[in-house]
């Protein structure tokens, strides 16, 4: 007998026959002896009518009472799924996150999980009852509603995952799993068996939106085995695991991109200590997120700086910027906001000389010319100009043999 | 300084606007230095749509799930109302029946509160803080959602009322007080500026539908002073409290009246001991509503039987009773589906004679044939032809002078 945990996502549940469906694919895991907690979003478009009406109340909705609105999407999901596994003659109990209780701390709107009480989850399944779990909630010390911000249901499906010790958690989207790139792309793409956590989180924090980049780090931690499955179709999907010596040891697993780049420099920078604050400081102050730094000197006593930002803060950012210019005595700021990051991901690459130089001689036998250059561990990013995305994507793809299964080794 | 509970039900709620427009009326209140805890329905629509969803889930959908669904619907006004309340500046803060806590039995779609923990509110009434409460929810020992069933938020306004040992309970309606008699069939009816807890529940047990019975019974037991006021309109409404010595001392107060009623004779019966529940028995346990109930000796061995239920349940009930007839060997079953109900309700009548005798002439003289005669205490019940209803109505509101101001005594 296992012991699951799956999520489904709010196009999952979308309409009275998803839940239904939803409800036919869980009792299939009860009748076969398995126990199982599913953890539920509201249904599509629920939380943005919602939103809607907290704004019409007011400008800048009250946090907490933003809590107290959103949690009610989730909770019509749960009621609803239960029902449909009543109407199956499959028994099922449904709570709230604070009826779990699934404990944060008090942080309305980006509250996180602190404990999960699963005294209650474990009665029920022990009784052979499916546990139906509204994802993207909890509450705090004093009981006061809190959520967990956009893609906390997955995190609460990793969180009761690793708080039951399941086997595994599944996360049903619309997606039937992840892929070595994107398939709109390159169609030769290629549905990973499995992936790792790492590999996950850089691939997520790259844009990749298949899962939650917190729920990621979540699962990563406690050891939780994740699969990412697609709804609407059977398939054994994605497992996200732990490396491990059985582990397919392809050079590199994946390539990711982000289109939403824009790259801003800083030339003529006196090289002085403190200079990197100085510039950034009032970037970050306006909250604007910054990803790829570069820093290079010149040559003269003077460095330039390069940063990207989200495409949508370029012109902020370059206002500030071009007012810190003046402070520092800088020669001047330029920018582009037509550029995108493409990464190739692997934890092969760890063992593997030779990657990086497999990559810029793909690209420069393409005539792609390389803006910037950043690399972690297992990832390796370039900046370069939007035109040549799918060219990029394409060649690196048949230079990495991406297409083919990997050997097992 | 004092302390209110003001309701607002679902046509008080049942928009962005009138959400708003209650909000000031709130804060005026808060404003000026008083205490107030707001208890609100769900918008008006929104428990129909959430019951059709359930329906679409579960033919007959289960109580628990159903009552997790329904909770949501006040939740939703609750978390827009204290928003809007923090858009004007007023400080809010909004509770479910789980949080408050309302504790409630266990039986679901239709409990009934056992007890208010009240510490919580008290701290945020200190503090200055509106508080605003989801009506009609409440939870059980095991923190199951529970509901109240319908008109759940009167009774959860009164409820807070008795445990907070509030001045005055307002119930916030689409009609500004309680009236002589309805205004639609007799035009000089007037409004009531205050009105006995007996006299309140003989007329909501009549069918006059401003307040939820249970709410008013649960007001007299706790000595809650309840007022019912238009939430579209200024005005004082009408005060339901203990009868008094300050008290208007009418005769009578209201003449209230009941279109759905249906007659039915058995006549003929065999006069034995147990011969009433045998005829009744049958109907009840076909979970029909019996109101008025009459027997009359025939003169011989035999009685006649008479009851009326409610117009829907006419066919069903007659069906029983032919079947009951050819058991006991009683003579005949006969009906009539076309009569009403007419009452004068009043505690003046319990130290007046010659109030029967006054309606009876009244109707008399308007040659009316009084069908069936019905008293209690402080009410008298005629069921008449329906045809007579709009006649003797106005017939007797005149005769009793209830278009006049009582004098004090």
């Amino acid at each position: 007998m296992a012991l699951y945990v799956y999520k489904f996502g709010g196009t999952s549940v979308g309409s009275v026959e998803r839940i239904k469906a939803v409800a036919q694919r869980v009792k299939k895991v009860h009748d076969r002896g398995d126990q199982i907690v599913v953890v539920v979003s509201a249904m599509s478009g629920e939380t943005n009518k919602l939103l809607a009406l907290a704004k019409a109340m007011q400008n800048t909705p009250n946090n907490r009472e933003l809590d107290v609105l959103l949690a009610t999407g989730e909770q019509v999901t749960m009621a609803l799924l239960s029902m449909a596994l009543h109407d199956l003659g499959c028994p099922a109990c449904s709570y709230t996150g604070g009826q779990v209780k699934i404990l944060t701390d008090s942080s309305h709107t980006k509250a996180r999980i602190r404990n999960i009480d699963d005294e209650r989850l474990r009665k029920d399944l022990a009784a052979g009852r499916v546990v139906v779990v509204a994802g993207f909630q909890g509450v705090d010390q004093e009981d006061n509603i809190t959520t967990l911000g956009r893609g906390g249901s997955d995190t609460t499906a990793v969180a009761l995952a690793a708080a039951l010790k399941a086997d595994e958690c599944h996360i049903y989207t619309d997606v039937d799993g992840v892929y070595t790139t994107d398939p709109r792309v390159e169609p030769k793409a290629r549905r990973l068996d499995k992936i790792t956590f790492e590999e996950m989180l850089e691939m997520a924090s790259l844009g990749s939106k298949v899962l939650q980049i917190r729920s990621v780090e979540f699962a990563g931690k406690y050891n939780v085995a994740l699969r990412v499955l697609s709804s609407f179709t059977e398939g054994q999907g994605t497992l996200i695991t732990y490396e491990d010596n059985q582990m397919e040891q392809a050079l590199i697993s994946a390539i990711a991109f982000n289109r939403d780049e824009a790259k801003l420099t800083i030339t003529g920078v006196p090289d002085l200590p403190g200079v990197a604050y100085k510039i950034l400081g009032p970037v970050a102050d306006a909250n604007i997120e910054i990803d790829m730094i570069i820093q290079n000197i010149a040559g003269d006593d003077t460095t330039d700086f390069t940063f990207t930002v989200h495409r949508n803060d370029y012109r902020q950012a370059k206002e500030l910027l071009v007012g810190v210019c003046a402070q520092l005595g800088a020669k001047a700021v330029s920018g582009d906001d037509k550029i995108v990051k493409i990464s190739i991901v692997g934890v092969g690459m760890r063992s593997h000389a030779g990657i990086a130089s497999t990559m810029f001689k793909t690209l420069a036998q393409e005539g792609i010319n390389i803006r910037m250059i950043s690399t972690s561990e297992i990832k390796i990013s370039v900046v370069v100009d939007e035109k040549y995305l799918e060219l990029a994507v394409r060649a690196l793809h048949s230079a990495f043999e991406l297409e083919l299964e990997p050997v097992e080794s």
